[in-house]
């Protein structure tokens, strides 16, 4: 059985047909119209859908059904998205828009990260895992629950924004207006705007060298402890602890069998993962009596998303297929 | 159909005979002999269960089954209790050492803060609610979530150990040795050690006249504070913040439906539970778009556990039974 995963992006909007083992075999996308109004992006959406679908020999009947992923907050039960930052929807319900214009019995929607999350857990580097979190490090932190193949996203699916729990009482200030929250530590926006302080307070790090190719950026400090940098070292393990922290609040909540750490950084591989395994296993709540937990890279990259989309609507976990 | 609870404490065992309705109708109680070899204490809690069951004039066969709450390192599906801090057991397999004294076939455990939060959720606070996150203020935290009637532990039930997330990092020492925990800062604890630093550094702070009656406790600050005391006023708002900022975290990981707060300082009733509500709807990630959430003191006192312990052998969520 094929299904399709949707992933809106704020530059495209990417479609895949998906099978049971997770692989796409053929996908399209157009740009995304972020500012029109949103009947036009839903209909640039069922358009996308449809020539997938009709470039492959195949009509929405033949298909298990249709999954999204959209930016911002999502309403999965109700099937609408509430809110965008950067794409023009406000209380749209686009599950409900999709399956008319589509003639669509099976449509779903989540959240962008939670799907990721769906995807690497179902399919990517968390493959077999019972239960997982998966923790995407960009200029945002996005964070996804799955348990027994399915996300875990709390009442109206408000949940799984790990991104702004506190770790910092009264601490740095996030872009959402509070105060401490994990992502104004532990996001690749926080790990340069610590780069740049730990520069200005050391005109002799190699950081300087580094940065004048491309700018701050979320490689300098890693690039410069590599090279030896003590200052950059510094920037990073204190970076890594702080990813850590976030990480061990989750395990101390929920304990999954695996972490998936996902993003830019987490192409970092062994350099940000072995010292992450190091922290969380040293702090975690009574570590010595309870399951281990392992740490890994996403390995999906930019498809984690649409397979997990593609997952939303697949009729048992699977898991239970896989397995 | 009759369920027996039963409440293993530090000071007494507990047993109480619970319907489905959660309504106890007979209990028990025998000391806790805490040092003594596990096989003896687990022997105590069959002989108090035998002992409850013929004094109602049933056998194991007429219940439903026996649940337990027990303090420490639970793993609710082997039935064992890894560790605990002060009662005698280490990997003790008290589920299947209680079928053979006893002959039952239906045995569950769960962590004893689990247990409330179960008991408080389908019977008490939460009643009535689809999800619930239970935060329990005493000598530390306990914290229990429950997700359609059924407790969310993590894989090996190594989770809900939410006292030991961290809200302030790099900040207070806490008693499982790492820093910045909740529990450094929001149990009741905490309170006493944040009373006792206002009044040192206030020593004409009217809370030195109320501590002269029983020393610094919990209801210090709280006392002080009603009969105006401006520094006693700022160590509970504070204090609530700390509470606050917790369970704001746990609300931007799973949105409960509703908070419920137990332990002894949800005796102050409003005087915690208005600020608190305040605190949470105004820190929230994305309030204005998401489902609102309640915040409830604890109604069943003493006696959640025992209900909660006999709500983890009742088949359905009874919740499904109830509304």
């Amino acid at each position: 059985m094929y299904y399709v995963g949707v992933d809106i992006g704020g530059m495209s909007l990417k479609a895949g047909l998906v099978d049971e083992r997770g692989v796409i075999s053929a996908s399209k996308a157009v740009p995304t119209r972020a500012k029109a109004p949103s009947e036009e992006i839903v209909s640039d959406l069922a358009g996308l859908v449809a020539s997938l679908l009709e470039s492959e020999g195949l009509t929405v009947k033949d298909i298990g059904g249709i999954g999204i992923g959209s930016p911002g907050s999502v309403n999965d039960a109700a099937g609408t998205v509430r809110y965008s930052c950067n794409i023009n929807f406000r209380m749209t319900p686009i599950v409900a828009m999709l399956k008319e214009a589509l003639g669509a019995d099976r449509v779903a929607i989540s959240n962008d990260a939670n799907c990721a999350a769906l995807g690497e857990t179902l399919f990517g580097a968390g493959r077999g895992a019972k239960n997982s979190v998966t923790v995407t490090l960009g200029t945002g932190i996005g964070t996804g629950i799955v348990a027994d193949g399915r996300l875990v996203t709390g009442n109206g699916s408000a949940g799984a924004e790990g991104g702004h729990m506190c770790i910092a009482y009264g601490g740095e200030l996030c872009g959402c207006g509070k105060r401490g929250c994990y992502e104004a530590y532990a996001s690749v926006s926080a790990l340069i705007r610590q780069t740049e302080r730990a520069m200005e307070a050391h005109p002799e790090s190699l950081m300087h060298e580094i940065a004048k190719e491309e700018g701050v950026n979320g490689k300098t400090a890693f690039i410069a402890m590599k090279r030896g940098d003590k200052v950059a070292k510094e920037v990073v393990d204190t970076y890594i602890g702080y990813v850590g922290a976030g990480m061990v609040n989750f395990a101390n909540i929920f304990w999954p069998e695996v972490f998936i750490v996902g993003g830019a950084i987490s192409r970092e591989g062994d350099t940000l993962i072995l010292p992450l395994r190091e922290y969380i296993a040293a702090n975690i709540h009574s570590a010595a009596y309870n399951p281990p937990i392992e740490v890994v890279a996403a390995t999906l990259g930019g498809d984690a998303g649409i397979v997990g989309a593609a997952a939303l609507v697949m009729e048992r976990p699977p898991r239970a297929k896989l397995h």
